[in-house]
This record gives structure tokens, C-alpha cells and sequence, in this order.
């Protein structure tokens, strides 16, 4: 397959953006990617903590897991991440369907180099818990050395977007049955304390602004 | 690798759930799947929706997709389904993590029968959308035709499910920070009629119940 072959969007064309600021907006809005790779003919698909730097994707995981240790080694990666923003009630189930953006990125994982780990981290940490870092003591040795983290260039990507309505032909628009989307989001609650938490020891701000984005 | 080295969970071992109703709960709560297959050692992941009965996973897709034809040739194939349910502030950034909900599922995909297709869309369409299926017209032939619906058997899976507070070690308790957790949860907007729609169709029941659940 050519490169514009292994992402071009087969089903449903029309949906396929190809604006890098919508890929971005979906990786920035993305807490977790389904990072897959295959050993030995087998797939295996698996959740990590995903960042956007530029134009590169960091993958945030563990020194010594078989996924750290296989995408290290070069091998092939996708990563796919999904938002799905809506239920979508057409007039037959098979028009019925979902708002979704979803973004995937074909490429090779390379592991970040020790010196660039701590503001990798860094990226990652503020993309997940916005404001923390700051707060927080510096990372200790041995923390790093048992952190790896890898980037994917974002060259080789493809993105599909469904934001509309029911898309039913006219014969069914008479159907005597409601039509229309029912939004989804994902949202916040109350923060809860840790059970060992000391004293004086407040929700900061930038928790609280969390909880009024959603 | 055997059947039970390709499933232990070798990363936070002590997270691994080997109980099936968690495993059922996890994919009961899901809308869409990644699912993972391999084309010329290039591993793609892409989103379907699904829907479990019984002890399969049933996944919805096109008869012309790439990813329909590869997987109902009989290739190996992974599932990965995560829920995100909270945001874990820890001490450190290297504490710091997310309370998830995660299953792997590694199988062959095989295509469900013609004869059994209509009762799979009712399955599935009754997960998407609880209480739909009844109200709407029947699928036609050429919508039956044009629909592929494929089974994977929850036989190999793992599940891993992260659910606690912050396990910072004791030196760290004294940090002047908050530690806690801030839950994530999906929840559901008003419904938005089509704007096609006729009148006299109101929201149906079946939609304002989704909305009281989230």
C-alpha cells in the first residue's frame, strides 16, 4: 500500500477531514489513545496516558512493560483516539449512528532520550492534570528511570468526523417516530480527598476550573 | 507465547481482574471498541461499535470496509475497550495516574449468518439505544445486505480495572499539596430534534431515561 492508501477513508468518505487542526483538537482533547502493535502475527491494542507536543504525540508508560519494550524496538504503531459526542436517532436503525471524531496515526514509536524525559513529562503531566506540575516536588531519579515515554511523528494520519443529523432518505421522514441527537460529553464531579490527606491541604484553583469546563 | 502469557497483566499486576461480571459490566458500558488487526505487519486500530450477548462481542460495521474484510477472513484480532473514571492527584507526577476500567479481548472475528443478522442489529441497536429497535421499521433487504455484523468470543481476554486513591509512599504525605480524586463520567445533553423532523413527534420516553441515568 502507498502511504495515502493506508489512510485514506474508505467508508463513508465525506467524513474524512484532512485540517491538521481538527486532528490536533481531537489529540488535545484526548485523555488515553488505543495504542496498537502486533507480536508474532497477534495484534494486542492497549490504553496509554497520550499528550500532543507539536507535531508529535507522546505515549506515557512503563520502563519495563512488553508494550514499551516492543514500541522501542521500532516496531509498526497505530494509535486511534475516539470521542464520541452523540447519539444520533435516525427514522431505521440502519441510518441510526453516533457523533464521533476520531483520529488515527500510523508510524513508528521512538523512545524519547533521557534528557528530554523530564519535560516530556512535564508536557504530559499538564495535559492530564492541568496546573499540577507546578505544584508538585521535582521527579526523583529513580521515578525517571522507571518512566519511559515515546513519541509518534503525526505525519501519516487520517481523521473522520460525524456531526450532524439523521441522514434518512425521504421515504422515511414520514416514520412516526422521533428524530434527532442526544448529545454526550464527558464531565467532572466533586473532588474527592484522599483518605491519608493532611490537614490544610485545599482543592487548588486550577481542580476547580476542571470542574467548570464540564 | 501461551494463552495465559499473552493475557497476565505484567504492568500493576495487582490491578487484573479475573472475575467475568467485570468483564461483562466493563463492555455492557461501552458504545465502541478499538479493534485491532495487522495488514503486512502494519497493525491498524479502529473504533466499532458494540455490543455484548452472552459470551461474545458483537462488532457493527460495513461489508465493504478493509476492516470487515480482513477480520471476516478469519484474522487475528484484539479489542480493547477503557472507560476513564477519575483523575488521580497524587503527590508526585509519578503517583499521579487515572482510575480506569479496561478489557482486552484477543479472539478471531467471524462473520455472523445472514440468518442470524437481523437478530445481531437488534442487539446491538438495543445497546446503542435502549428502547429503539421497537418503535422502528423493519430493516430492508438491501440495508441488510449492506450491513456486516462480527463475533468475537470472550474466551482470551484480560481485565484491568484501577479504582483507588492516591498510593503515594510515606515520605511523601507531608507534600503541600492536595492529593484526591476528581471523577470522570459520561454524560447526556437534552435531545436536539432533526431539524427535518415532522410534527407531532415528540421525544420519546425511552430517550428522557438515558438522560436521568447520566
Amino acid at each position: 500500500m502507498t502511504t495515502r492508501e493506508r489512510t485514506d477513508v474508505r467508508r463513508l468518505p465525506e467524513k474524512q477531514v484532512r485540517d491538521v487542526a481538527v486532528l490536533h483538537a481531537i489529540l488535545d482533547g484526548a485523555l488515553q489513545a488505543a495504542v496498537g502493535f502486533q507480536v508474532d502475527g497477534q495484534p494486542f491494542v492497549l490504553p496509554m496516558a497520550c499528550a500532543r507536543e507539536g507535531d508529535d504525540l507522546l505515549l506515557h508508560g512503563s520502563t519495563g512493560s512488553r508494550l514499551m519494550r516492543t514500541l522501542a524496538a521500532g516496531a509498526p504503531v497505530c494509535v486511534s483516539v475516539t470521542h464520541l459526542d452523540g447519539l444520533v436517532y435516525a427514522r431505521s436503525a440502519f441510518e441510526s449512528s453516533m457523533r464521533y471524531r476520531s483520529a488515527t496515526i500510523l508510524g513508528t514509536a521512538v523512545l524519547v532520550p533521557d534528557d528530554e524525559k523530564l519535560h516530556a513529562l512535564e508536557v504530559l503531566t499538564e495535559h492530564l492534570l492541568p496546573g499540577r506540575w507546578a505544584e508538585l516536588r521535582a521527579p526523583r531519579a529513580k521515578e525517571l528511570a522507571a518512566t519511559s515515554v515515546l513519541r509518534v511523528a503525526l505525519e501519516e494520519w487520517s481523521v473522520k468526523v460525524s456531526d450532524g443529523f439523521p441522514d434518512d432518505p425521504d421515504e422515511d421522514l414520514d416514520e412516526p417516530v422521533w428524530a434527532g441527537v442526544v448529545p454526550m460529553r464527558v464531565s467532572y464531579d466533586d473532588p474527592v480527598d484522599a483518605p491519608d490527606l493532611a490537614p490544610d491541604r485545599p482543592v487548588p484553583p486550577h481542580v476547580r476550573a476542571l470542574l467548570d469546563r464540564s
